[in-house]
């Protein structure tokens, strides 16, 4: 008996150490590349299938709605996520978000308040390209916050994420995981390719000089945070094509999870239908 | 010499009749059905490259975007575009906006003041899904304002485009054309197939009761708003693919019109190349 991809990727509870999971393997995939491929392209129609249920059930009060959290390093491939698994569903249901960083506004605020902002309606399949963890990673990391406003953020995120599953939404967490050597040769691409100059920032190798402390930030954080109302998944991103069919495949799973049915008529089917053939004749 | 799409659905100055303009027709495409499917299909590749250099281009202080306003009677497919033309670009760099009845709020601002807030920032691809034209459509056909109002928001509208445009957005224009004949079909579709009772409301015959009035006042707008620099489109939209394809094309020719390049690097290549080269190992 093989585990599936969402077994595989299911971050284990406890101590994280993220030197022991690897980078460039396909957990729970049998396939190589165009395999993979293949398999991302046949979720196309049952993906628009549920997404357009959560819709129409919206329509007939449901508050149901689905929040995908993408987080990861530089170059750890949240855009390619974003086009290639995300865009398989119909653009009229999704919302995303992208968190850089806070305005002078957001940051007299606690730092929740643009996410409550940035929060998928009923309906919806959310997506947080980064997020609220950016407040327990950049800002350990980079000290823009005080210790102990950290630690307090830990908890005040379970509170938060745990009230967004008990209002109806499905959390969804993912790590893009991808090792030092990927980012530099991803970062290296960045710099041969004059298509791909607008993705570089020089600030991007600065921050890459703080990858341990980036890595020990992501270990404690997934572990504070990998609660059963919202468990975390880390997702191999060295290989592309995995990266996005285990995205895709946690975003199917979590959809037919929900049982989403049809909604009943709101209104006497046979009634309107005898309105409409008795109608007096539209030209 | 044939016309292209874009010219054959471009709307003549001057008086509109609708009766005038076939819906079922397929101007300036010469094949059937599963050549515009593919033809669409085919579009997939230049569109997305064109819509990441509009993205590009915006980090580099670019003003530009796009912004494609639908407008059309109930079921002529407005979501169908989103999902099939607009479906195909990143959904990372589109900002869809639905226009419903006006909350209360809404109403006690100027019409154009919840049109403002939907709009496309720099980079962005906007979708209005019914737009500012509810002003002086359902709003002349149902009275929601006086007529002197009504009048007023022609020239608004007009007033209002011209900025975006000179600001440095893209107006397309799109009224989707059906036939009464094909709405009813469309109608009694969500009346007779359970998965698309969530689509059907019994104020929708009361909408199509007043058909004549609706074809008037967008005669009216069509005529009135129809300018240099925010032309109208009107699209046949009996044929689904059709209308897919056309919003498409247009899509794909105002992106070309813009003449897109990727952005210069605005740090220094060769000095980056080498920090990354000579740094500490990561790892």
């Amino acid at each position: 008996m093989t585990d599936t991809i969402a077994d595989s990727v299911r971050l284990d509870r406890g101590p994280v150490d993220l030197t022991a999971i690897e980078t460039d393997a396909a957990p729970g995939f049998a396939g190589k590349k165009a395999d993979g491929q293949s398999a991302l392209a046949d979720m196309a129609t049952e993906l628009a299938d549920l997404q357009e249920r959560l819709w129409a059930e919206r329509t007939a009060g449901s508050e149901r709605r689905v929040l995908l959290v993408l987080q990861g390093m530089d170059t750890s491939g949240k855009g390619g996520v974003l086009r290639h698994a995300v865009g398989l569903i119909d653009p009229q249901g999704v919302r995303i978000t992208s968190f850089k960083a806070p305005t002078e506004e957001e940051k007299a605020h606690d730092f929740l308040w643009r996410i409550e902002k940035g929060l998928p309606s009923a309906g919806y399949v959310g997506v947080f390209d980064r997020s609220h963890y950016e407040d327990v990673l950049i800002a350990r990391v980079r000290g823009f916050a005080e210790p102990d406003e950290i630690e307090r953020r830990y908890g005040a995120i379970n509170d938060f994420e745990a009230r967004l599953v008990a209002e109806g939404t499905t959390v969804i967490k993912c790590m893009l995981h991808i090792s030092a050597d990927e980012q530099k040769a991803r970062l290296q691409e960045r710099l041969d390719n004059p298509e791909k100059f607008y993705k570089f920032n020089p600030g991007d190798l600065d921050e890459r000089a703080l990858w341990p402390a980036y890595r020990e930030a992501y270990e404690i954080a997934l572990e504070r945070t990998n609660t059963e109302a919202a468990p975390w998944h880390v997702i191999p991103a060295d290989k592309k094509w995995f990266r996005n069919l285990a995205v895709a495949q946690l975003l199917l799973d979590a959809l037919r999870g929900l049982d989403l049915q049809w909604p009943a008529a709101d209104f006497d089917v046979e009634a309107e239908k005898r309105r409409l053939a008795e109608e007096t004749p539209v030209r």
